[in-house]
């Protein structure tokens, strides 16, 4: 078929050209139940016109349930992917997911959703260990991956999201490549590291966000390319949440720690690099430290937003690296109007590096992330409402909580249901789910203040958090649980973290049975 | 006063020798209120004459409660401890701990006892996250150090353990070191490194577990040696239970499920390093790898036990790496008879390098520990008995689950409460206490089968868990609560990880009211 000069441009490995196909050509080369992998992370760098084209074939011929994948994207894909969840495309999903379809297709138990550390998640699928049951040998099928350009010896330069990939693509049988004409060509501004396996593997050499392996595309066996496809269309981000006067209350919490932690000689005057997590508050903290006036920072995250632009642009962030950046058009605009200056402060590597617990250890990161609920011993729920619905899953958060040198968790103290404005407490007597253990956490920093929990035992933290953190709504009916729970304890010799297990959930079961986190009383126990 | 001919044989640093004293001369150099490290892993290595001449102290002058103080040690020390624990001598404990005095004192509410990822642990102290509260900016006033030998230097060459003893001694106002003349020198068994903090931390260059670094002591500057005590008293480790048919039964399922890896290619032929806990069944599983004919096996593990000799000695085990040596008397005549052989097979660092995810994730560990209970979907206690009574704390369970390539727990299907022979039931509906996640645990073995979670949903890991782990007698029970939590969440929408709140710890709140997991029914819940 006739290839456009605007992809001609971008594919410099020419036997691919050959190769160019229309997304709806590829529809027969998937079946029912075999495994997929897709490019992209938190919604942008995900491939689009074969999934649209393989959806399309679903709802034309009316194959709803017949033609399914085991489907694994390294997070987050677009909204291609909900059109999947909807027409009951996907058998087995892992690892986190966004979009309402899909989230409702795992809770109504349609897909089997599994849930890793993201840094792990890619280095546990080519060990083999999500494909144990094949008696073919092979890992996956087909990886469907977006770039934005394509080098002479047939390696992929991808756009704003490593994530998954090169791991994918080691271990994928046939590879489908859809060139993204629309957006430019990101290259330049990635830095690669393939997979090794155990007992192999060397360390990682970097020491410093900005060092770089020196690889800007993922090398591939140009012979298991099977297709390119042109596509033209940008990832649709949403415009951000503006902060409001709790989630700048969180971040002024954070400002103020963070000073008086360089006072006190435990963080230099550029702090340490920084992660940040999605959403509202994330947001907010980015946006505090703006206005903060500190110098010299660096990022060592997840995900980029545009709140981060900012930052470079007041001149207080050096660099950043990241695994994604999900900017939205005006994000995307600013960057690449400045491209010559971005491209030697932004990097983008595997999800794998980005998250390693190896390298953020070394580095030192500051973690900040956003938990459903804490509870008074600062275990941490990140994924299970009431300890069964699945929101989106367990991201980078305990990659990068667990190895930190400072893990830090910001939530509004109390949030509404239809029945009660502060009906939801993110303070609660035991998490229902646990996601990020006492362990793990030593801050807590909620709209009503901060929690410093490092070298804390137990029952020190459960009066640090309900003091410092819970909503006022909340404070006496947590005082009075661990106050029980102690006179319960000392009866019985298990003072060290005191519960009583009849009430210990029922923060839970009360707002399932009244709306509301508001218990009348607590059972009395012996 | 006099130095002994066997003391100067061990001190080549000859302005230590000036600094000799007799232990109880030492005793006013300790204030109430103090912060103090101590060496010692796993009850080897800790320091034995100094903490009894102040018990002594105290015991005579009745000042229990009135000399206290703040107590680190990297795990475990020896009866001394307990003895500090029994006069009322220890305000905060940190990390893990053995000894039914300490438990008692931490269940009672007089020890405030925390608990950290021993990986983590002394770098966190390093910090100054434990010390906080200190205005003198000191974070340890003394640090109580064994020792084989003293180097020229001054630098100190440990006994059996590393532990946390390198970052003790760097962070520490003045130093003690009893030189234990009983214990042979060990010098040449120790691989050192010291830390170094964030953001000039590098890389660990350890590629296999025989890689060292090359430093044979630890360094310290010698002005802040302030005494020198000279000991001559073993280390004394109980022996160890012998297996029996519960826990060959797991040794069994393992080394069977390790023979299908190696079949299905996902390990090597000589399997990839391994790491073992303590106690009853990590030593059958030990003595289950010596009868299978693995070879060339290596070790990267926390603790050596008595049953790695073994493994040495019929040729499987080629290397051995941790940070303590624990064995019992007969264990060290073996070693050290046959020292020439075992200094280049055996090699103690410290342990934040011996736990340190950065390099359990680049060897491909092999994680096996054994928890308190484990969930229906995975999510395991390593702690607390019922949510609230301490044992003996996290240890490095979390450092290896985490981080290494098969991460294993294996514990009996149930055991015994006075009332009933099957009262306690490891495999529960919800863990009262979580150190493990879900997202962190491969393979469940118990006395009753294995169960592979690997690319599983949540309910598909439930019907695993309990079909080939449960023990008979609570099968049935658990099967009816996943079916009637089904039941609920297809209701409400929450099928991905279903639950029945009010039922969740029933099991628990059972045994603590009738001696028995084995509930009557579960409430009903809509």
């Amino acid at each position: 078929m006739t290839v456009s000069k605007l992809l001609r441009e971008r594919v410099k490995h020419i036997p691919y050209l050959s190769r160019v196909k229309e997304a709806h050509e590829l529809v027969p080369l998937f079946q029912n139940g075999q495994y997929i992998g897709w490019s992209g992370f938190t919604g942008v760098g995900a491939p689009k016109a074969v999934p649209e084209a393989i959806a399309e074939h679903v709802e034309k011929n009316n194959l709803q349930g017949q033609l399914r994948f085991n489907l694994f994207v390294g997070a987050s894909a677009g909204p291609e992917e909900c059109r999947w969840a909807e027409n009951d495309m996907i058998i087995r999903r892992a690892p986190h997911q966004v979009g309402k379809p899909i989230a409702k297709a795992i809770n109504s138990g349609k897909i089997n959703f599994f849930d890793k550390h993201l840094s792990m998640f890619p280095q546990d699928l080519t060990y083999g260990f999500y494909t144990k049951e094949r008696t073919d040998g092979k890992i996956l099928d087909y990886t469907i991956i977006e770039a934005t350009a394509i080098k002479e010896d047939g390696s992929i330069v991808p756009g704003p999201a490593v994530g998954g990939s090169p791991e994918f693509l080691s271990v994928s049988d046939k590879i489908i490549v859809e060139v993204n004409t629309k957006t430019p060509s990101f290259q330049g501004l990635h830095d690669i590291d393939m997979p090794s396996l155990p007992p192999y593997r060397k360390p990682y050499p970097y020491c410093r966000v900005d060092d770089k392996s020196g690889l800007d595309a993922i090398p591939v066996d140009p012979d298991r390319v099977v297709a390119i496809v042109e596509t033209h269309e940008n990832d649709k981000v949403p415009p951000n949440t503006p902060s409001d006067e709790m989630s700048r209350a969180i971040a002024s919490h954070l400002v103020e720690f963070f000073r008086h932690e360089v006072n006190q000689g435990r963080l230099p005057d550029n702090l340490l690099p920084l992660q940040s997590g999605i959403g509202n508050i994330a947001n907010a903290v980015i946006e505090g430290l703006t206005d903060a006036n500190f110098k010299h920072l660096n990022v060592w995250t997840e995900v980029l937003q545009d709140s981060f632009l900012d930052l470079f642009d007041n001149g207080s962030l050096d660099y950043a690296t990241a695994t994604s950046i999900r900017l939205t058009e005006n994000g995307f605009d600013r960057v690449f109007s400045n491209w010559d200056n971005f491209k030697h402060k932004i990097c983008l590597r595997s999800q794998v590096v980005s998250n390693n617990p190896e390298i953020i250890r070394r580095l030192g990161v500051i973690a900040m992330n956003t938990p459903v609920e804490v509870d008074i011993y600062a275990h941490a729920n990140s994924t299970n409402v009431s300890g069964s619905r699945m929101l989106n899953g367990l991201g980078g958060s305990a990659d990068f909580l667990r190895n930190a040198k400072l893990s830090i968790m910001h939530a509004p103290s109390a949030r509404p249901t239809k029945v009660d404005p502060t009906g939801i407490s993110t303070i609660v007597p035991m998490a229902s789910h646990v996601d990020q253990t006492e362990h793990d956490l030593d801050i807590i920093v909620t709209d009503q203040g901060l929690a410093d929990l490092r070298g804390m035992s137990p029952k020190e933290r459960a009066h640090a958090i309900i003091d410092n953190c819970a909503h006022p709504d909340y404070r006496d009916l947590l005082n009075d649980y661990l106050s029980q729970s102690e006179h319960y304890a000392a009866k019985h010799g298990c003072l060290h973290e005191p519960h009583m297990l009849r009430n210990a959930l029922k923060f839970h079961t009360n707002l399932a049975e009244k709306g509301t986190m508001k218990v009348d009383s607590w059972d009395i126990v012996d």
